[in-house]
């Protein structure tokens, strides 16, 4: 087996949540020295505190996740599901990037991949809250992932739905019908992704086979968002 | 000349500012009768009061502005301009949302145009909080757009750039180099839309000629995003 | 009533068939002075020849339509289906502005309009050859439109679904379960648009109130594509 | 090295231009029996008579490419150069999906690559025969591309500009300062990709390692269309 990732240390945030696990063994496998990180991000600190702990870091793996709240319509979402959604997936994205960014910058490489997901870029009823700090994800990596192509460091996003975990796809949910209607009607697929298969796509965006990529939100739902 | 907007009762949000003046003017001149607001509603209970104020509308116009900040490498940007762009564009979006969706659910019509950005959209350098804040208005409206097509309500959001304005466009601006350069390179158009043009369009959304409009985010940048 | 077409001659094409006959008696209210032209456009040389004989034209609406041969897998649809879907959608497309451009750059002035689909903006099983059409007419659209805006001229497309017309969507059809699930599942607004909603769009991107929107493709499709 | 490609029978078109030297030198790298194809496949027999000559294939590499006539004004573009356009990139892609796809379907395993063009997500100047052409590759493969993954077939496109080739980028036009403006201006990345880079990109597309990946057209342009 070749390994992708020899010599590149990377960093996994809520590395225990969300694509965490099947991340941070994937990219072990392909020869990184992952630092897994397990910290809540919401404290206005946390994401510097983190990359002081880690030092110099080669690979961003920028993994923040909240529960979707599916279901709910959007005027009776309250105050707090709503800022959860921007304190756990939005604010932290800024601070992780302000932290990494510099000294990227200065060696002039890096990669940052964000695991986000496609409701920020096709409509989907009743998880108004989530899709907007997920679309939050997605304009802020268009922005500052062309200032970072100019020095070599390249920024993309996985626009993900559809992918087995237990926070949004519980066995249990899977056995409905009406989760089956949705694998038959709106899914060409038809079947949920593994956590590796979305690793594998995380895998090339933060190798150096996709150098020429440059502030993507790229669509990982199996079809439903093209 | 035909009004469009006879009879209808029509909130306009931050009113002196940004597009404010020219939608007050145009939809008044359409013979809407007009709730020009001027609160500041960063405050958690400001957009619930204004509308509790006004009372029934039949359109919002949730104009919301705050400074782009335009120049700043995405690394650069404090805490403060971070949450300034979320507090003035975002949160009061989904706060006005909340307070009116119910009154016109319940009267199954309605309609709430935003007068957002094209940076929601379209990858900018320099622009990284605004774009961030812009797109979580986008993915926003998508989702809530199709919750509120089922009750009659059409909720659709102007992408726009280039429109006159002082705050983005200033008349010195206008006369730089730098800004005629843009102009003759990434605006196709070669000029700024005036605020009544964009006004126009606002109307549009905001007369019943646009009843089949769900949740779409439209350029409105003389061909700077398609 | 206003009327906003007041002095425009304005040439619409297939006038009998899909968004025609709306188009035709919605701008003749608005005081246009309509060519309601009933051509084959397949020839090669019909598209000059009927700009030959109108002579100057404001404003071309391109309303060009071939069945959609809904439900054939692409590897069962043969050369003839195949080549009909662009004999009647995409080269006469271009033959038409080949036509009217000229005049219109001449001017300085002009606006067309497009009927196409939005089955060319969001995939679609089923209908490959026609999607593909529909797609060359925005890919044509969108870098036209941009030459065309330094000419004051205006070309927009109407990325349209589920808008009544016998051809997509007979009595019959419509009285289906599957029709009806459709509407119930995939739209969010729940029904077909009127052929004169749709008819009032192409009034919205004919006359002056849409100067500064360039080379777009705007879904029309109850929230389909959004 | 890990060879990613093994045991694969892949069928690369054209394969003396364009993307076909590399992309058959790097599948080749990786284990895959490459049939590097040359045949003109415009004459309407062509496609089928290249399938039924090399039999079965796991992969193919629909790699068409006509000259891009950058700089022409759509009114100018003549007849010829239009349906060049189509009957190089469009018609051919077609027929080869008609001949390959129900062996594919029929084993319920196959991988199609499209080489396309970002013109065809994003509107450019001067290119409305071949913009048209590659959206309507674009219109394809997205709704193909959804019939396809219900039988275990993944077909996607890369939307690329800005690699080197000598059709599009000759050594020559590289060092026009015309050249080093667009780089500067309008390609964050400020390069162009080697076609390597693209290969491997096409690599990722053609192996397991993308299999849940459904008619998708992914930007591969350093950022000039994200």
């Amino acid at each position: 087996m070749d390994k992708r990732l020899v010599g590149k240390r990377v960093l996994v945030t809520q590395s225990k949540d969300y694509m965490g696990p099947a991340t941070v063994e994937l990219f072990r496998e392909h020869g990184a020295y992952v630092l897994a990180d397990e910290s809540d991000l919401r404290e206005s600190s946390a994401a510097s505190a983190v990359v002081d702990k880690v030092g110099d870091i080669d690979i961003l793996v920028a993994n923040l996740a909240a529960p979707a709240n599916l279901g709910t319509m959007a005027h009776d979402i309250d105050e707090d599901v709503w800022f959860t959604m921007f304190d756990v997936m939005v604010h932290p994205l800024h601070r992780l990037f302000r932290a990494v960014l510099p000294q990227m910058y200065k060696r002039r490489e890096g990669k940052i991949v964000v695991y986000g997901s496609a409701t920020g870029i096709k409509g989907l009823e009743g998880v108004a809250a989530y899709s907007s700090a997920r679309a939050a994800q997605i304009g802020y990596i268009r922005s500052v992932g062309r200032e970072a192509a100019r020095y070599n460091v390249q920024i993309n996003l996985i626009a993900q739905n559809f992918v087995e975990n237990e926070d949004y796809f519980s066995t249990e949910f899977q056995e409905t019908s009406y989760f089956k209607e949705i694998m038959e009607k709106d899914v060409p697929i038809g079947r949920l992704a593994t956590a590796r298969e979305d690793a594998l796509f995380a895998l090339f965006l933060a190798s150096n086979e996709s150098d020429f990529f440059v502030g993507q939100a790229i669509a990982f739902s199996g079809g439903w968002a093209q």
